[in-house]
């Protein structure tokens, strides 16, 4: 799928996720390696200026989807089933970057890793693996 | 720390996840053994009308937040270093329990799991272990 | 399947893992609730006189595998896609007790979680949470 | 630390698992940049003739072991404290490497990612996170 057809179906299923203003932008989705990013918003800060963790774990889990998409096809079925994520540096008060990129595309399961970083810095902030189960073909 | 003093610690140092209204309450406090309620609000629905991921790992990551307060007292400066989910069961469009419960409170870290269920249920719709660094003692 | 079964079943699809003198024994083995006790041997160490990780994690799995005979019936082609350890302290020089637990025993997926103890010991080595993909029912 | 240095150290400290003949060749280690290949050994296998979990993960963990002596130094009392395994493909009757990499060289905490490989195949068979625990430097 490409950066298009994947934005109208998130927009369509995932209204509440993905609509103009939301400030995520697919800045590239070739199969199963996608590009994400997040524009800085004061509401995802916490105590001592860093993004929230959970910020950066929604932003890792949209970026897995999307690369499902881009490898699978649109399933919007499909659920994340395991989610891993090891923190490692405060991101600054700046926009997140997501690079995901899958390992394994099966019949059953997808499972990727996704690097976080802040924009503009070169060590990531965050890394993250994941697996989303796939609805049975018909 | 009790339930009062853990809720006005969160009220003031983090104003934007924990204040009047927003949906969480600390049900138990006891020294790492913690019970979390999210009441239902329909942002969190995703396609099919279960709660969404991240609004679960949020709430996990809360829950395990109060109960490092609960155990080892006031450290608004502890930070999450890994966070683990496995996702069980479509939640229903219903609150969401956090029970949260240490299993090591070092120097350095603290180790616990979160089960969450969907209220009145029996059977967990998440699982999570977390890790949480804690700041050095002076 | 019953101890019994699942001990012969183990044999002579493990024999490799699971044998007279291996040293697992199966002390209990319910509907996806097992207690695996692994003899202590020297060979397991580590510096520091403590049982090693790998150790741990090998235990850790076959309890789990053993969890999902218990659950799903006879599946020799049970194959883990995930594993996380959390190792909370060091084990003594002592037999390791793995209790393992099923979380969901759904069509395509089996989860659980298996909580290590030094025999005697009432704080727990290790935690770990599993999932196993079971093949496709014919 | 050299392969050299690196190895002598093992061979010190660890002479239960790295020794003349145990199998394991350290074939890179620059700065926190590991290469290791494990000779393949028949008990090693599972059923299906695949090569078993538990070896792999003995890998990685010894491949995260490997890379924190390249980057800081010799740490004989490093403990893993997570461990995180997704297994992606069967893998042959081969050799294993494992390409270690950390992601973080922290005071306390050292954080990387092992992807293994069985020798001549382009498609990973595992992919590992880890986190160790670094002694308070004197």
């Amino acid at each position: 799928m490409t950066i298009e057809a994947i934005g109208a179906l998130l927009e369509k299923e995932f209204p509440q996720a993905f609509y103009p203003g939301c400030g995520l932008t697919i800045e590239r989705a070739n199969y199963g390696d996608v590009r994400i990013r997040k524009a800085f918003h004061e509401d995802h800060l916490r105590p001592g200026g860093t993004v929230s963790g959970p910020t950066m774990m929604e932003l890792a889990d949209f970026a897995m989807y999307v690369a499902v998409f881009s490898a699978a096809g649109p399933q919007p079925l499909a659920v994340t089933t395991n989610l891993n994520i090891n923190f490692l540096r405060k991101p600054a008060a700046a926009d997140l970057i997501a690079e995901a990129r899958l390992m394994k595309v099966g019949k059953r399961l997808a499972v990727g890793e996704v690097t976080l970083y802040s924009d503009g810095e070169s060590e990531p902030v965050a890394h993250v693996t994941s697996t989303y189960s796939l609805p049975v073909q018909k």
